[in-house]
């Protein structure tokens, strides 16, 4: 048994996600992975800080965070701040020779996370992005059934993030929609976990065609009042996209889409097979063969089970469903793994770059009305 | 009681499918919107113009198209050859004062189906292009749903129409692989399907960014044959659309879709609901209201009954399933009705104008690159 | 070709849909398999008599049965009146020499429908009733599930028939609802049609013990009457049902069954395969094979399409939707082979009879309390 | 603050299923509910009850139960044994003064469940039943539908609950198919979690009328073996019931049901509406109103979100996809505040009781073929 001192550094529900996630990791994999010491929290917003230590047994607390990047009590160097300080908290945990679980994205840059990437590679430290959805088993099993053959060779693609969350009108403004602190609006928000699980199901993504859309232009500085400010990004994203295996397809997001909750919803259809998915069903995964005999042929509903990785360490017999907060604890299982057996990982900062490089062609494209290579 | 005296031009699947929906409309409706007629059937294949006089009790047939729209026996002339004769017979017909209907598309370009919807109307008579998915009471329900202002500004649209009735690389190649005969591929052949629906859901396009791929290069010129030869148009087609209504979206249609079998399948959001439809499920409506009590508020599924337009002459109690078959009664009957009774119809020869337009955008940018307004 | 000359009693809706079904079978399959002509149309009410006549072409009309079965220029006698008359029409058919077409269910008891059956066999003649479930391309390709022992041994099935046509209370009392001209309620009206398709897939029922309930006790003698009349007959009924095969299973029906239209719903369940199946959504069939990987196994939702017995008929390509009419269609054309023919079909006399059967089985233990024996 | 020293009794999936839920409920819930103290556990096997000591840092370890109920700094007794011990240790807890939590059943026979609701009632101690299903968001939403009216009177209802975890033939016996440890077969296992469920949603049952059988006569006595030994329950239960509120229903369960892998699914029908649910997609529910307007009418599928009661502790925003284990942390939740609140709790040992006296009356039924009253 190894032991992973963590240094958590933002109090918000991720943070709070993160530490109950590695607690739920130790309790379901066993301490043979690493065992998570809290060692530290830290939030500017003290009380905050206080709390957490408490509700999670953290050693100690601070309201500064370069507390925790030079302590050399500390492992990892757990992010779940603010977009636009990951950088910087990053950059001085990795110069400090700590290992960093960084919540996505990892920066409000490509270039920022270039740098990143390869600061992490000379240093030789575990750079681990907290893409959600990629540990989903389903996308294990899609990518299987992609990297396997069993598709074939893809040739269409579509997909969606699309949630409700800010249809309403009345929904006061806030750091998602504006440009300085948030970049840009769904597209980085919800289309960022889209191209995440795109990235690793069918690979690196070749040039994209976009357009933005900000439908509700204007929202009240406060719940109460009819004071408005602008909101200064997009509400809906859509793109047509190009990936390297020659596959085409057309992809989107919206954060005002009527109806739709947690719509991370693709499909991808190839010469041998093809496959449709949705999160907000998120226990099926619907797969097609053309090798099937012909009057039987149609879409398998395959309900997760202990065929399919990560699945097992819940539940004891297929079918029982898990749900969204069992990724997150076989995220914070990969990274103590890392930590402790060297194990390797997908979501690491040069990941994470490439899903930055993503969103920055889809604005620049948004822009020039353009195709943009990536 | 009317009569109308139908010369019947091409004898294939649909000259037959026609004939059928004529006497079933008939059936379903009452002869009080007219009674058709079968004066007279040509066809190439004198065989065949035979075969399809006895079938339906045509009183003559012809090898000559120009016997039908010469024949003042006749009232209207039933438009069902390949594709690159609409335009001729369809205009000779209009300068013999026939009443036209002619199967989509109207004509291989723009500038002839311009041609004929002034012709069309210069001389007042009807000019129906057959739109198997427009009478559809789906379509109808949804186009109330949007112009009622039930679902407020259109924002997103997504749609595709798949099919992979060509996936397999060994079916010879055919007119559909021809750019002289067919023009595009899947983007005139289903695609259009996709935009009629569009077209009268959501009104008129207004520019496209459009990208092609043809995935399978080579086909048998036989079945039994390695003789191969180029296939010359699109097999997929993707692509953005802006709407004058301020809608955007991704659209898209694949002749080689996997698993797909006549999927076409689109959602649109609005700010106060949103609908999600797919003809393979052609009875279902899906549609979601915001001002549904939150607890309670989720998509609805509607079968089609008695309250949406076109349905109760087929079933006499709602949730019975109609068939696609029904779709073409429908259109028969509002091609009987428009004779003599002089109502209104959607799929006028201007309708497949526009369609034809957007065929030639989509054709345009998907060559330049380039954003094409229509 | 042979001429098949058609004497239809009764002219109400399933009147004509037997004289529509009769031209369209004609139609999609040819005349090889006899042509129908329509000879004399009967019904007390003359008008309405007159008025199919006119409609369908039939040569002559008359008020009175009689003159149909004594007819000599009639083969096939055609009966679409209320239930309580079958017998004694389809009685003095076959003693007349004529082939018989009968509307489901074949009489008011089992005692009678064996002497139809008896007297049929007798003569030879042709004696069909019209199940129309039973010709669903879907329903066939059950059968050949089960029978060909791709599920394995049959263990547990369930299915239901619910409608809510008659929920509402104000719906004024009609024949349905008594006892005298109807015989039971829900049993024979919907049950009865998943008896037939459950007899045709699964064969022979052995034992049942039931339970019927009359929600609805008085229902307003005409719609705007507050005078009520009881309702006779049952709005429920729910029974456990022991198959000759050893399968067990629970089955029931509604006529008030809450936002269901037209919900003939199974599952069957075997030890090596699995199919559900529902009549709102015709076209989808979703099968089971255990013998699949266990990685990718799944129900798989099988659009009916050209494989399925039936179905090419209707439709060029696989997977677009058929209708509840198509069904109709099937029915007529296989009455018109087996007269032409003499090919065989499913819904003789017999299996009417068994049909019979099983609803008198059923009302007993739903008044004994007991288990009944078929 | 209050602590609440727990003694568990059992190590196996679910002993340490019971432990990470009383963590997460504390994470979820803060620890103002009570503060879960791990104070002993015991196991016969001392090398499991060592382990779960290690892994959820228990204070001490036994042997022997009889140390954990006699135990002063205990307050609560978790039972998590085999079935057949959990009569013994509930009650040896309750007089010792402890309060209990025990896994589903509450012991093997509905006097046994009888003898502990009185001792605990006497006691005045918690005393709380495992039912998994119960504290499902779902489930407690159907429940306000039912009981607010909205759903009208109910009428019909058809449950079952199917998994196809024991169809392999080749699986070795184990204590589930022995009369003697485990009692019934799927009835007890399977069907008890469905009884239940509509026990909290309609209250009391009245009578039942059932049937069993055993499919898989013998099975190996280990997996490798050629040695038969005879299942001796229940592999298939099918059951009529009427419930006190005058609806009746069909109902059942199979543990060799095909394709189903935790097919808890159920339909509820009432005079104003109706709902359906089933376990293998376990965040949506659908309902249906009669009162909205008939052409936008069908059934919604509400996705769980924050206006459902239990949702909100595991995700931030609605329609994100919960898991099967929620409900068991929701469970735990509810023992911790039961004990240091007083709050009320639905699972009761006389919610155990009731479903015990289904389950005999079923057993009952099975053997005498008659309806028996509850």
């Amino acid at each position: 048994m190894k032991e992973v001192r963590i240094g958590l550094v933002g109090t918000g529900w991720m943070g709070k996600s993160h530490s109950k996630s590695f607690l739920n990791a130790l309790y379901h994999f066993g301490e043979e992975y690493g065992k998570p010491v809290f060692e530290m929290v830290s939030d500017i917003n003290e009380e905050s800080a206080f709390e957490v230590k408490k509700k999670f047994g953290f050693k100690r607390y601070s309201k500064d965070w370069q507390d925790i990047v030079t302590d050399k009590n500390i492992d990892l160097v757990d992010i779940t701040t603010p977009n636009a300080f990951h950088y910087e908290i990053a950059k001085a945990a990795l110069l400090n020779n700590k290992h960093v679980y960084c919540e996505k994205p990892l920066s409000l840059s490509a270039d920022q996370s270039k740098e990143l990437v390869d600061l992490a590679k000379e240093k030789g430290l575990v750079n681990y992005v907290g893409f959600n959805n990629v540990m989903n088993p389903a996308t294990k099993y899609i990518k299987e059934l992609v990297e396997s053959g069993k598709l074939g060779d893809i040739t269409k693609v579509s997909g969606t993030y699309d949630q409700d969350a800010l249809l309403d009108a009345q929904i006061p403004i806030s750091w998602r929609h504006m440009k300085k602190i948030s970049g840009s609006g769904t597209l980085g928000d919800l289309g960022s976990h889209l191209f995440s699980v795109l990235q690793f199901i069918l690979g690196d993504m070749k040039a994209v065609n976009a357009l933005t859309r900000t439908v509700i232009k204007k929202r009240p500085v406060r719940s109460d009042s009819t004071d408005m400010k602008a909101v200064e990004n997009d509400d809906i994203v859509i793109l047509l996209a190009q990936y390297e295996n020659g596959a085409v397809g057309t992809l989107s997001s919206s954060r005002i889409a009527t109806g739709r909750k947690n719509y991370l919803s693709f499909e991808i259809q190839g010469t041998k097979g093809a496959v449709h998915y949705s999160l907000e069903n998120l226990n099926d995964v619907h797969v097609y063969f053309t090798e099937d005999h012909s009057v039987d042929r149609g879409f398998r509903k395959v309900l997760l089970g202990n065929d399919h990785e990560g699945y097992s360490a819940f539940q004891p017999a297929s079918g029982i469903a898990i749900g969204f907060n069992d990724f997150k604890t076989l995220e914070t299982h990969e990274v103590l793994s890392s930590i402790t057996k060297g194990t390797s990982y997908i979501c690491d900062f040069n990941f994470g770059f490439k899903v930055d490089q993503i969103i920055e062609a889809i604005l620049e494209s948004s822009e020039s009305n353009n195709w943009v290579s990536i």
